[in-house]
């Protein structure tokens, strides 16, 4: 034994961070950590008593002071006190009935959920008050004042106020009763269905918070490819304590229901939907659901579209099998989410079906019924153009279908972040008069009944979304759900100041990388208009020169035509038209190659390889150079990142390093097999300087996934 | 506004526990909680520095140090500090050959990974030594001595020695490449197959800490129901990564072999164990894996069971598989573990099977390969008799196979704690000689090669095992894997007091109730001997009815064979003399029902409904008397944990609560479907005063399972 040489420094350096509790991005942005200098000493003075209405609080008001004591006691260091009484720097929970003299206000601006936080004086003395015209909204006013204080906002002079323009915020699991989650990249479902109804995961609890806090309120539990025992007395239960779990947190439970399921559940020979008989299953079935859910939201409904049973199999339409769901539902509140998501394997364009099939039932759905379409025609992909429904059905409620989970943007191992693409659709001009947004909000046409609903990216990772950046964009879907106006970079930034850091110069360098990364994820895999060229099945990797595949419209070769001639769907007038289904300005637009835009080219039009683009390049040379351009933004990103890494604590930083280093590798991957298939179908060389790619296409062919996740049970 | 009312303290109080950080069990029994009053004091003079060898530290070392400084910091509020010198107080790590001067100890007594924990005085200061003659014994050391203060040991008077009995002590995953989880009850697999390489979850961290601390040294990642991609380059380098991860903690990575791989991977004809080809193919994969792994420990094999593929389908014998096998790995250091649990459709007897085809080869083996050999004859059952191969095959090394997952015992709703079931097994005298401990230590025929194996009950939950007190179940595998001949009861007793308590009272009367469980499964699912009453496929539940199964032998009738002359196997000299498989003194005893313990009756023998029991009630009246027993066992363990509420921590007693409930209900259930399927077979009416089923037999016979977890993918 001799002194003490310099390695055992190193080994107490390196053994340090073992026993520090490491961040693993399980409170989501609602980690509450201690606040610094003057935002703390704001804090202090401005949170020092949570002021409540005397008469006994629902469970919902418990809630948003709970969360309210949570967030101030691990900011501020101390734990406010609950009052009644007011006094100086006290948080003021104020509805009509409840709102202490001197507090004037419009409350009828508030709406049924809105808020407004306000600095003020009450009674000679400095407090902010939380005011909503009900306990939902001191629930959504709470965590905007938390979200305030979080990112850095100055606490004493608060005024804000939001009302929330879609009237339904749902998030819509594709999980399965065995657990399983199709497009899942993050874990098992946590619907323990097991063990509840008996046993109630407190992840549970946390579901709802996180999701109130974006204003979130519904959830559709299970799968829209869905199995008729969903819908069974047991799995009744135990959705029912789901429903009670999430109640005091403003969230419905919505059920998918399976379109056979009085043939499969209720022993009847058919499911047709003018069948009395079927008809009065379903109306007992929504009494059994109300019985137990009083507050049930209502059915989501996946018909007739990739195998699943539907009206169509009776020769009745899509309107005729929403109604009946909707006769049974409406004596009890519910709504009836049917999807437009359909094609069949005869049709000349998938991306003309939906359109074809439900724009001429416009008017014919009941009035609880809300068509639930895709941000784009064909299955978000990294880049569609919108979905040409939007504005087309002005008599009928459309619901914006939002993909959260990247089932076709690198799973959970990218960075992609989808704020960018939301708003993206949201604020595309349908030519009818307005933006998606306006559609979907229902000013456009009126409509009072609104819903926006996005595939979520939740399971069991400790993190709940695969990866910490992922999380993101559950949040960026919540935010926009409730304004879809709300710029995805400002909320980008609100994110990343409740999640990493809200130092400003930090935060903006993070929000900047992620909104880069959608554009970068369009042009590594699918640049120009582009899409589904990946794997069969799993839609992992690339794989443009996949033509065997039952169905000509699940190929990859049907979406992108590529040939010695040239590469693109033409969807104009000389090919299968389906621009004719858009506004005719838009139709106009994006039907001639010079005014579509490059972004949406070949999503349009078939052009020669050398056709000549806006940049001066061919055709050919600007999709190789897109896809460098993809590969090379991801490597900057890897760099911006790794300069971040005084900004962010070590298990994050390292862990995200990680995700990015295998980013940037399939990314090049991406790169390397398209550009080699393309080449080989084209037959021209590589533009002058371009890297060939590193193997050889056949290398590409020949790679296999076998266990990829995401494809359910 | 009025004065703060009596609700609003009373809310205050509902709200406190919202926002402490709740106990999850995931530390499982690492907790290191702050120790109390002398046991605080010790622990602080105790544990003032750690002293190790100047030589720059191994992994292993810095895993050791690491868990040391983790726990006293957390244990005794602050950090010991690292030194080289002897000081008063300190923690000497020690091996022979960096041993402070004055260290006397029999090394050769402490083995290749044995420990020795000792209160002693170095240069005059009183210090404690971990001794041990390689670092992988400072590690098992380390723990142990943490295990100490934790369980409330004298630290100033240590003197504890340990070296394992059996050499390889194993978890087997029966972990699916799609991540789900066969007979897995705590969520998806941890292994995350598809971000591997690449991502490494922390996760896989504390897996390699919790088994060693119990000092497990092996685990066997994928099912044995294996897929041959398994063995495919990118599946070596997940499996190379986990292997990277595991090696400071002593832990070795396995594989589970799929038979026919060089048929699938090789694009062989055949998989001949005979075939050069296929020789050739197995060494070269052997070398590829030993080129990523360098420690890789070797193939566990399923073959020609249930479905797998084995060398009998090439009229080849199960030692001619594991032989070829065994060749391919022997120039690296690896073994195969061949698994006895085979049975064939046409068998006489199911539980003879594995007897009848390996027995003859006893000596046909290679000198690396292991038989492995479930504890009973038949499944995992609540209660089997060991099984007849132990002591049967003196020149083969026999692995035990236990199952730590509850597959046929409730999944991971029900408690009971399997220690005593292993015990049992392990205690149980062969007639040849010794126990099954004495075979499976190799001391009874003289093996050097030994092996003891669990079957994972590991997941996502937060918990590891799907309950908390499932996690004993890995606990007290791990500790009697290392010794065989701990007693049950002390080893419950360790782990409520690292889990739970240490304070005894509590900790005693917990660990009572854990002793008590096993008992209660049996009474009330399977007493007196009967096996294999349980559901189809998912194992789920009563029923003892099926009958119409394409196999007669997965069958509950089979296996009961209830009629109206009575109930029971007969496997004695009037049966399928299974029973002759044994010793002759065993066979003797379990051939005669006068001298079968009743535990076991009706496994051997075929009575009477009117049979006399030892008891003095007849067979009948004692079926339904155990089967009371069992139910009201378990509703005392619920009225006995709820007494302990002032014990435990509030989140893990309602939540053990919550369970409980659980199990009672289906320990009614259980009880009331066989006695009223059992009453319907035997046509005797009830015993007086038994309380009838709570519903008609169909009833029982109606339910259905269709999403019970554990079924695989």
């Amino acid at each position: 034994m001799r002194t003490m040489g310099k390695w055992l420094w190193a080994l107490w350096l390196v053994l340090l961070p073992a026993w520090a509790a490491a961040e693993d991005g399980h409170e989501l942005w609602l980690r509450y950590r201690p606040l610094q200098g003057q935002a703390m000493v704001q804090l202090q003075a401005g949170a020092r008593s949570i002021v409540v209405p005397a008469q006994p609080g629902s469970p919902t008001l418990r809630a948003a002071v709970a969360e309210l004591q949570r967030g101030i006691t691990a900011m501020a260091g101390r734990e406010p006190v609950l009052a009644t009484r007011i006094a100086q720097g006290a948080l003021v929970l104020a509805t009509p009935g409840s709102a202490p003299p001197g507090v004037e206000l419009r409350w009828d601006e508030l709406g049924r959920e809105g808020w407004l936080l306000r600095s003020t004086r009450l009674q000679g003395r400095p407090v902010t008050l939380i005011a909503a015209n009900g306990e939902a909204g001191l629930l959504y006013g709470s965590f905007a004042w938390l979200r305030a204080a979080q990112t850095g906002a100055d606490l004493s002079r608060l005024e804000q106020r939001s009302v929330p323009k879609v009237g339904l915020r749902l998030l819509n699991h594709w999980d399965n009763l065995d657990r399983s989650v199709e497009r899942g990249y993050a874990g098992a479902s946590i619907w323990d269905w097991w063990k509840l109804p008996d046993l109630l995961d407190p992840r549970y609890v946390d579901y709802a918070r996180a999701n109130a806090s974006l204003g979130i309120n519904g959830t559709v539990l299970n799968n829209v490819n869905a199995k008729a025992e969903s819908l069974t007395a047991p799995f009744l239960a135990k959705a029912a304590a789901l429903a009670d779990v999430f109640r005091p947190y403003g969230i419905r439970v919505y059920l998918s229901a399976r379109f056979s399921a009085p043939v499969e559940l209720g022993g009847l020979k058919t499911a047709d939907p003018l069948d009395p008989a079927v008809r009065a299953w379903w109306r007992a079935k929504a009494a059994e659901i109300y019985e137990r859910i009083p507050d049930f939201g209502g059915f989501l409904v996946k018909a007739n579209s990739e195998g699943q049973p539907g009206p169509q199999d009776y020769g009745r339409h899509h309107a005729d099998g929403a109604n009946m769901l909707a006769e049974a539902l409406a004596p009890h509140g519910g709504v009836v989410m049917w999807r437009a998501f359909v094609y069949a394997p005869d049709a000349k364009d998938r991306a003309a079906q939906a359109f074809a099939e439900f724009q001429p039932l416009d008017g014919k759905f009941a009035p609880n019924v809300i068509v639930q379409v895709k941000n784009g025609p064909i299955d978000f992909q990294p880049r569609e153009p919108f979905h040409p429904l939007f504005g087309a059905m002005p008599k009928t409620p459309l619901a914006l279908e939002l993909q959260i989970t990247k089932e076709y943007l690198g799973f959970s191992t990218h960075l992609v972040h989808l704020g960018p693409l939301f708003e993206e659709v949201l604020q595309a001009d349908t030519g009818h008069g307005g933006t998606v947004a306006r559609v979907v909000d229902g000013r456009l046409h009126g409509h009072r009944l609104t819903a926006i609903a996005g595939v979520a990216n939740i399971g069991t990772d400790r993190n709940w979304s695969g990866s910490q950046f992922d999380q993101a964009n559950w949040y960026a879907f919540g935010r926009l759900a409730w304004d879809p106006d709300l710029p995805a970079a400002a909320v980008a930034r609100d994110w990343v100041a409740q999640t990493f850091t809200a130092r400003p110069a930090a935060r903006d360098a993070i929000a900047r990388l992620m909104l880069a990364s959608r554009e970068a994820v369009v042009d590594y895999m699918t640049p120009l208009g582009l899409h589904h060229l990946m794997g069969t099945g799993h839609h992992h990797g690339p794989a443009p020169w996949v033509d065997n595949l039952e169905r000509a419209d699940w190929n990859p070769v049907y979406f992108h035509r590529a040939g010695r001639d040239g590469i693109g769907f033409d969807r104009s007038a000389t090919g299968s038209n389906a621009v004719a289904q858009y506004a005719p300005s838009v139709a106009r637009r994006f039907g001639d190659p010079r005014t579509t835009p490059p972004e949406l080219l070949l999503w349009f039009h078939h052009l020669p390889w050398d056709h000549a683009m806006p940049s001066g390049r061919t055709l050919w040379a600007e999709l190789v150079a897109r896809y460098d351009r993809g590969v090379a933004t991801v490597a900057d990103m890897r760099r911006r990142w790794a300069a971040l890494e005084p900004d962010i604590d070590a298990a994050r930083h390292a862990e995200v390093a990680a995700y990015l280093a295998v980013q940037e590798g399939e990314a090049r991957w991406w790169r390397d097999a398209c550009i080699a298939y393309f080449q080989a179908v084209s037959g021209l060389p590589l533009p002058p300087g371009v890297r060939p790619p590193a193997q050889p296409l056949e290398a590409y062919k020949a790679m296999r996934f076998p266990f990829a996740p995401g494809r359910g049970g």
